[in-house]
């Protein structure tokens, strides 16, 4: 590995980089390199196999606080989730579902009677557990879950069913064969009321792996990926669980069946327990963004190899990647996995002030869950877009297994949807921006959202102090005088960022409340959708491209940062490309200019060229867990 | 099924209608419905199988001419390969390495004795063979193979080597189990001279299934899809075959080692030789828009029926398909669908005439190898990225197997690299059209080409007059006056695909000239290859949109073609919006034009949402091989 390489990938690795070694270390090992083309059984029982040899390594704990045994390090807890997805996604998911989301649910919305009887034996593997909330008829809107859990005084025990065909818990990783009990999200009823959805612990199997009465899993069979995890469904049947099965941080159930919470609004409560399980979203962002960076240094060090068309009569082939285009399909890409990566180690640095009680700032945790959300989005897309460049950019050596991708993108196919459709997501991002965090909107239908928005909108304070600021100080810091419109300075760069978001932000609102006044709400909102989830895309990336520019900073070494303010060059002007109409039409540029970044690109391409091995080992990859043979079988692919 | 649906899947199903309906009851069968997640050696096993059921049926028979004991149906052949693609992508890729491929290569390339020798043997897989022609080193510059079959004059044999380990013959279907006999391409070696690639008969395996001596074949491995396919390497090692092995329709080698060929330049005959197996690209092409299809119906029904959010307080939830972005994700690409439907009818149509000596015109073999490559780039393409957004579309449902998209996804996957790299084919479309089928240029270096281009490009003679043509009847045919810039007129949009290509191509042809002049010619190629791509995009676009439009006149039904009509809008103003920024950079568009293509997206995709089920039955996939769980599980996730 060169020097100029490992200060790149130190920068990248970031706050948590100690964590990051150990990690780079274990994972190498055998135990952790799983084959292709296993059938499900085996796939699954090596995954849980891997788990526990995870026990050793120390890593579960982090996720957990010292007092229930943890070590309270929530960002090494999400760090070592992205370095997981360096060795095999399987593992990555599974282990996600047991400490994080199962584990993060019991820490979290439980109280001490949970925390004493489940998490040293959940992160011990003494117990498994898994995650049910999402149902065959609800995904997106986990409002509407149909699962009740109806409290019955006589016996002071909680009775959970599945009322509907469509009620049924699904696609519940750990369901189909390994899990012994579950964190079920059930609407809860007392005395005849319904209080919204809460999570309760219900035991679904005995020691021999049979279903407990009334409960009923099956499984969800072969998957586009991920075999290795055990995905089932779950219907109950008058279910009985004693009355201290409710996790009960936010809301308790008396003997008597009283119902009692400090926060009184129903869907206030909801999603404060949602909130509180956001790791969930950090760390699936991150492992999508692991992914796609394995993918792309595979990709990269073959077109370092591999050899094809000779650029004139018997001159020897070129390379891969010394054609222009094949530049244009990586380069860009690991211009934006380093982007994302900053953005990551950013968010992540946010979520463990807020969790370890760092950061109180009321707003503190509403924004962190719209950036976990945004970033999320866009990592998860970057994966599933990077993953199948990089595919189709090895060609057929690409689609062996042996070389890694085809089961990168296998594996990573469902990120874009789980932890919360992306879709929605970045919905969401902007419904928060147009609202600025107003509790009321939350569960709001699209009707009544856009009446509220529309007498909101008008007054809504955008997080633009901060931009602002940074904006003057890169211009401050240019040696030059900044001219309006030279892309290749950061000031402009971010300028243009911020004023696409301003913009549609704007005019979003706009529409809103011109669309209030007309007509159906619910037309207005869909004649609206594209134009919002714009809006919150361009939120995302101002984000994203604020976290670069400051990344920059961290780099140690003139060389490194030199190369990385360059890719930062490529990642604005291959967004603006992307987005070019857009700019042109809302005359933010010029068509002179417009055209000039394609030039730029393909500039930026070609400076980048000789770098690309460093640029590689930046991303932070270990060569010993490529494993692709492709890049490892010495001469097959290989001539001089 | 309704009447207006019936129309339209008969305006899709084109000339080779008949052979559709067939396909349609026999694929209908247990035997080709694939269980998802089979393992290998099962796959591949069942695949075989499957393909014995096909000869039953009389398919096969279609490839091959009827002095050979085949039909003589060369469309039959590709409609029957594009139908197979609903069923299972195993067995469609399987019967065309056997059928297509090797029996493609034994019938074009070899004479009478191959012929009585091997076709009836290899239509009734008595004799399973191979096409081994991608080596490890070699898959897009094929001219440079390294394998060698040198003739020793005192045996008349030649012996067949593979020098270098990148001379490995690579990921060739059938090698790693079931064939026993290969179309080897080999530089052929008479008297120390060589005559570049040929291709040879060579046994593999004996009886047993071992491997012959001097010859070593291995194992691919595990895939991201195609389980079904046993992709495997061969090594030969001084594997001696007689004389008569070559397939010497276009060139022989006497006794003593003289070597003749009525095609003098060795260029000229490899390129000959390839042409003859366009039918493979017009297959592949095919497939891949048959699978996305399937991907399509599966995500479209699927958006009928699930429903998720409220669009306002106690109203009943709304399906998916009723949001606006949602009809923005599936509505485009089921119009481009149509579009390349039409677009491979007409392609397929143009290669039955060529190769049943029906078109005789020398142009048109040279015309219809351009249209095939770029047609095969499109289709793939597009089936990768219609598949994966069915995928997204679907949720977690679309992630299980048991809802085929998946699986779809990763057959399909290897399309876009198989049969030509699509960047590949896209520059070779373009060379084309900017050398204007220059014999001498195929074999080019990218110095040289240019060199040539430059002269030649001055004076290139588009394929203009048809377009031109068309464009006038349009005009003429409209009741109203065709304004300038009305985007909703047949004969605008005609005209906006024709000048973009023809501006592309123009301007391409400047900066070859322009850069021929200045310094290295590599650079000058290598700086405009992205420019030569879009110019060999924007050629294929026009194709597919006149195909379109000479569909419509196709439906046999007023209402039916006014359905259609609307997404002939749709697919012009979504493919216009996506290249937008070219368009307005360019001045063919102004911007107001270009922000009106926004609202006409979203305004069509309003106007064909009632329509939604019937284009998807106009798709032609039976609901039998939709075979999706979730749309054929009653009411799990269906809701009132």
């Amino acid at each position: 590995m060169t020097t100029t390489g490992e200060f790149l990938r130190d920068a990248l690795d970031g706050p948590w980089k100690e964590v990051r070694d150990q990690c780079r270390e274990y994972l190498a090992s055998d135990i952790f390199a799983t084959e292709p083309g296993l059938d499900t059984q085996t796939a699954r029982a090596r995954t849980l196999k891997q788990m526990q040899a995870l026990v050793d390594t120390g890593y579960p704990q982090h996720g957990f606080r010292r007092e229930n045994g943890g070590t309270g390090d929530a960002g090494a807890a999400v760090a070592g989730f992205e370095m997981l997805a360096y060795a095999d996604l399987s593992l990555t998911v599974k282990a996600g579902v047991q400490w994080g989301l199962f584990g993060g649910a019991v820490e979290n919305l439980g109280t001490k009677t949970h925390h004493d009887k489940y998490i040293r034996p959940l992160i011990n593997l003494d117990l498994l557990g898994c995650f049910a909330m999402t149902e065959s008829g609800h995904g997106s809107d986990v409002q509407q879950l149909e699962t009740t859990a109806t409290y019955d005084p006589a016996t002071q025990e909680f009775v959970i069913n599945s009322p509907t065909p469509s009620s049924r818990k699904d696609y519940i990783g750990g369901a189909a064969e390994h899990a012994s009990v579950a964190a079920v999200f059930a609407q809860l009823i007392t005395d005849g009321e319904g209080h919204g959805v809460h999570c309760f612990v219900v035991p679904l199997r005995d020691e021999n792996g049979n279903d407990l009465p009334g409960v009923t899993t099956s499984d969800c069979g072969h998957k586009g990926g991920l075999l290795g995890v055990d995905n089932g469904r779950i219907m109950f049947d008058n279910v009985r669980i004693p009355r201290e099965n409710l996790l009960n941080r936010y809301a308790d159930v008396a003997e008597d069946g009283t119902y009692s919470s400090e926060i009184e609004n129903d869907s206030r409560r909801f999603f404060t327990t949602l909130g509180t399980l956001v790791r969930g979203r950090v760390s699936v962002g991150g492992g999508a963004a692991a992914g796609a960076r394995v993918a792309l240094s595979i990709a990269a060090r073959y077109a370092l190899k591999r050899r094809q068309f000779r650029p004139a009569k018997d001159e020897p082939e070129n390379v891969l990647f010394d054609y222009l285009v094949h530049q244009r399909r990586l380069l860009p890409l690991i211009a934006k996995s380093y982007a994302l990566a900053f953005a990551q180690n950013e968010l992540v640095r946010k979520m463990h002030l807020i969790q370890t009680g760092q950061n109180v700032d009321p707003e503190g945790q509403r924004a962190l869950e719209k950036q976990a959300a945004g970033l999320k989005a866009a990592q998860t897309w970057h994966a599933t877009r990077a993953i199948q460049e990089a595919r189709e950019a090895c060609g057929g050596a690409g689609y062996l297994s042996e070389n890694r991708i085809v089961t990168l993108k296998a594996d990573t196919d469902v990120f874009t949807t789980f932890e919360g459709d992306n879709h929605v997501l970045t919905q969401l991002v902007a419904k928060e921006l147009l609202t600025a965090y107003a509790d009321e909107v939350r569960d709001y239908a699209a009707s009544d959202w856009i009446r509220f928005a529309a007498t909101m909108a008008r007054d809504v304070v955008r997080e633009r102090s901060g931009v602002r600021q940074m904006i003057q100080t890169l211009k401050d810091r240019s040696d030059e005088t900044v001219e309006e419109g030279d892309l290749s300075k950061r000031a402009v760069q971010l300028q243009l960022f911020a004023d696409r978001e301003d913009y549609l932000v704007r005019t979003a609102a706009q529409r809103l409340r011109n669309g209030a006044k007309e007509g159906d709400p619910f037309t207005a909102f869909n004649n609206a959708q594209d134009h919002i989830i714009k809006a919150g895309s361009a939120h995302i990336d101002r984000l994203i491209l604020e976290s670069f520019i400051d990344g920059l900073d961290l780099i140690q070494d003139d060389e490194a940062r030199e190369i990385a303010e360059t890719l930062c060059d490529l990642y604005v002007y291959s967004e603006v490309e992307a987005d070019r109409d857009w700019f042109i039409m809302h005359r933010f540029m010029s068509v002179e200019r417009a055209k000039a970044v394609r030039r730029g690109v393909n500039e930026l391409c070609e400076k980048l060229r000789p770098h690309a091995l460093t640029l590689v080992e930046g991303m932070g990859v270990p060569e010993s867990m490529l494993r692709a043979s492709m890049l490892n079988d010495a001469n097959v692919y290989e001539r001089e």
